[in-house]
């Protein structure tokens, strides 16, 4: 068998004004990823397949991100919102290309598989014009119902139009939709707008479809899979069923997750053998956790490498660009960006690394600062291996610490400092015998004074 | 029609011994404020509106939450524990006055609306001479049953007292009552305590205003809104239930909430549009977030203001008296208390901003410190527009950092800084060559020695 | 009556493979102890009592972990795995000294309790000859079922085995077992293994009891308490029903949690009255807590002791050998290890307190670093009572700080400081007038140039 050749449209154009803000629908983030991104993801990639996405006006960033995520991704306005039939049309250029499937899914519906995408388009090789995602619905109210009829989908039924016996039935309308795409066009194109609104409905495929003599056809999925996304708790609500997802497959691969209701992880986190992840910890996009690795609560997490036998945390902060060596130790309240720490290195208390680089088995006391930003540009640090950091010290980039080299604590290091030397910037101490006995005597006085 | 007058009683003088607790049971928090709080903000505050609040003996500490909530309110001090009406009694004084609407509510009940306060009193208006609040148990073992008979309340019977019959009826009285204020003091007056333990029940109402041929009507609400609070369990229990009320809110006025379930929210918190809170925050009392701020993960903040675009966290800790300017940034492992920052200023790292001002757009290295603190009295810095401190350094206040100026790493500042000025505090850089690995070879020695 | 003897003998020899782990399955924690130790604690510890460990070959660890917890468990080596009755053979030796009951435990099955151990063991005083532990289970499905006639246990039917009216029965087998101890090991050498795995199966024990003319009995318990761990999902499950005990007996202690499913306690947590916890707290083993004490949102304790009063966090980290005296404040980003601090010590920011002793109301500013660490060796921190350490100090142990001595700020301590003096390691501030003007001429020059 010849692979098919199938077109896939993501309507994309809604507005979202019940998301009350400003970022278009779409672009709302689940699981560290757009609403769309996960869609696109789980649309057909395979070869002789391609990709359309209609936009709204004014929404250049929706395209972005579809191009972002799908570079082949072909992508057209909607200038009107007249309805799904009418957005569909949107992308004529893409249809009358002609294609041997066509399925039309929904930007707002992070949660659909690409293995539900695959079984709907089964249904068109053995012959049918059309299959249409249904789902059974807790409450139905409101859905279109799906009428069957000798396992043919002969009509879908707004709920305001349906009769008393069919408001019984709950398997409803997910409004994905795959066509035979030697036919699409001509059906969705006989779409009229006689209704209230004037719009162009792709449920009226279905009738067009049976005045054809043609056959249409249900495929069914769970509620959840095809939640679409209208609100803010909507939003929300998928994020919780995507991470139930993820935190499931997550113990599945043998990941510990002591309280799996407490971890946030990204779609694409990935995880080696026998790695633990403790209560109250972020996982952004871009993550990978190498074997035995323990990530302790309190971290967060994006953009970063992390190696075999790593602890990190609690309360650390891994920004992007962060690479891990294995067996290295990034302990409480220190945050790296864009660092690689090589095998062994340890930054174990209050520390930022940023804009560096530190060599195997270095050791950054508490209290280590890289200044990688001057006010104006931003710089590098480097630091040999087997380097050993006082606490308190900063070191004032661009600077370049040698291997093996020891710094004093409380030291300022401006200047590069050789290998195996040692560096210090730091005055005499001075001790003043009785000193903060007298101290204490003039505050005291003062505050007196105050007091009065 | 003219502006009914109306007198709030809330009863608030239980020991609460049941929560094992030194503190009085209504000043424990639900959502950042005093069970007693919460009831009080739900009374009556309108035209002719009063407020009498009876508390226990030895409970000055609820007089003062009864103030600092609505200073207009009398407390009366209940000095035995004899009853409900007892302790309505124990505010004859209010009582005597005399009003048109008399409300009995009570202090352990967080979760009740102004709202249902007010239907209390529409029945009044109409002729009932008390009002009895009731709601459906899910299970009514213990409470007393609300018998109703065409449409009026007949009796309040005590599930001791209830026949099998009886005891099938889960419409539950809440307690709370409202009184026409003409009758409601002979009434309760008319309240004997002959019963087991010799107490005055204000529930004897009932069967008092049927002798006297009036009516008795029952409004009802839900479980929820009347839980009463007797233990921690019962406490905890609360807030989630205001907690989920106030996340929904939230969602509703479009704030994006990624998992809303790890955010605990205050009961004035107020939001501007498009803000995110991502997982794992906690806002205390007096916060505002202004159009587009981001709270990130692992922030906790308390009385603060947020402008617009601002950016906290994670990890950041705004304490009381913080204000951040249009754009400011606040970063990992930061914390700002009685602190103006203006518009843009920059605190990424590792930071103490105390008893501070900051002018717009100054940047804060990381590990800057305000040492607002002598041991003794506190003190302020200053520091202008557009300054920047670099990393490590510590601003002893009292002290003036000029606009425009710059500090270097590592500084301590103890005197005023011009505007435009460099100020450094810093030594030397001394390099010893060999100097780590001479060092190294010491320490390796004093090891072996040790292990020996 | 004379105390009864007792051997109990725990299974622990599972490989675990459903785990994907390479640490026993037995090691796995929950609640901050190993599944063994939670089973081991349960047992009977009384006089006349003796316990039994069966491990799996090249499980030294578990042994390891059975003797830490109970250092009179005996251990055996069960050398290859043939099923239940065959593990407990291998304690084979403990078996033949004769007792009066044989108790057989799961080492899997970390919510069993002592109480249902000591009911186990009844029926025996009144002449069974074997206790099953049966649990009524919502899903019964791939259970045994136990077969109850006017009483008495008669057969234990596979769920493979069971007839469709067998299959109704809810009441499941739990695995595990009291013994007669005298005829135990008589009745447990007669199951054979013909059965298709050619193992040998505890359960067969039922049969042959019945076949003797002995009597055997079920004792019921919670599907809760016996819940086996096999998989990563099954021990977060554990987990989430051990911290709502471990919640729910902290509530009625009267420990105010404000959002108790978000707070993590070890079993063996104590607390003091009036204890508060905000939401976001991790506590780890060996941790107690006075009376008054608040530990504040996103804290994170192990093996520390928390005197009355004291204020911890948030974001305080306090690791094992933390000692905290009374009235102590350990305030945001503070890490503290091996730390006495005694009563009204004040550490409220970003601090590192390790390998220390602190004197009662001694005050370390924020930025205070104790260098514990060289490299090499680590070193102790002395601080006086009333001591006062300026912001962004490094004390570089071993260093001795006197009472009521007084440290500068951004000063590196590497000398004893005597009591009351006043100690400095700090350069000149140096000001250059309009230098900060200058530089940011010089920086914008580069910045225009790297741009181009």
């Amino acid at each position: 068998m010849t692979a098919r050749s199938s077109l896939t449209v993501v309507l994309a154009a809604g507005e979202g004004t019940r998301m009350r803000s400003s970022l278009p629908k779409v672009l709302h983030p689940v699981a560290g990823q757009s609403l769309l991104a996960h869609v696109l993801n789980a649309t057909d990639a395979g070869e002789g397949s391609s990709l359309a996405v209609v936009i709204g006006p004014d929404h250049a960033a929706v395209a972005d991100e579809a191009h972002r995520v799908r570079p082949e991704a072909q992508t057209f306005v909607q200038r009107e919102r007249l309805g799904t039939a009418h957005a569909v049309l949107a992308a004529r250029e893409a249809l009358v290309r002609g294609v041997d499937d066509l399925l039309v899914a929904f930007g707002d519906t992070p949660l659909i598989s690409a293995e539900t995408f695959a079984r709907m388009r089964a249904p068109l090789r053995e012959g049918a014009a059309l299959a249409v995602l249904g789902f059974h619905a807790a409450d139905p109210t409101g859905y279109g119902r799906l009428i069957v009829e000798n396992g043919k989908l002969v009509a879908i039924r707004e709920h305001a139009d349906a009769s008393a016996e069919e408001r019984k039935i709950t398997l409803c309308n997910a409004g994905v939709m795959a066509f035979d795409g030697r036919r699409a066009l001509a059906i969705i194109e006989k779409i009229g707008n006689s209704n209230i609104k004037g719009e162009y409905y792709l449920v009226d495929a279905v009738s067009i479809i049976r005045d054809m003599g043609l056959e249409a056809v249900v495929i069914e999925t769970s509620e959840d899979e095809v939640r679409g996304i209208n609100t803010k708790a909507q939003l929300a609500e998928a994020e919780a069923v995507m991470q139930t997802r993820l935190r499931k497959q997550a113990l599945e691969a043998g990941v510990t997750l002591i309280a799996p209701e407490t971890v946030y992880l990204a779609a694409d986190t990935t995880f080696g053998k026998d790695v633990v992840i403790e209560p109250f910890v972020v996982i952004g996009p871009g993550v990978s956790i190498d074997d035995g690795a323990v990530i302790h609560s309190f971290s967060h997490v994006v953009e970063a490498r992390i190696g075999k036998k790593v602890s990190v945390g609690p309360y650390a902060r891994l920004r992007p660009g962060t690479s891990l060596g294995d067996g290295a130790r990034i302990g409480n309240f220190v945050e790296t960006k864009a660092a690689v720490l090589e095998a062994g290195v340890k930054v174990n208390h209050l520390s930022y690394v940023g804009d560096a680089h530190v060599g195997a088995n270095s050791n950054l006391g508490a209290g280590t600062i890289t200044c990688n930003y001057d006010g104006f540009l931003k710089h590098k640090t480097l630091i040999g291996e087997g380097a050993f950091v006082g606490t308190n010290s900063s070191l004032v980039a661009p600077v370049k610490i040698g291997k093996g080299a020891y710094i004093g604590s409380g030291s300022v290091i401006t200047k590069d400092v050789p290998d195996d030397a040692l560096a210090v910037e730091r005055s005499q101490q001075t001790i003043r015998e009785g000193g903060a006995a007298r101290y204490r005597e003039i505050k005291l006085k003062q505050k007196a004074a105050k007091g009065k």
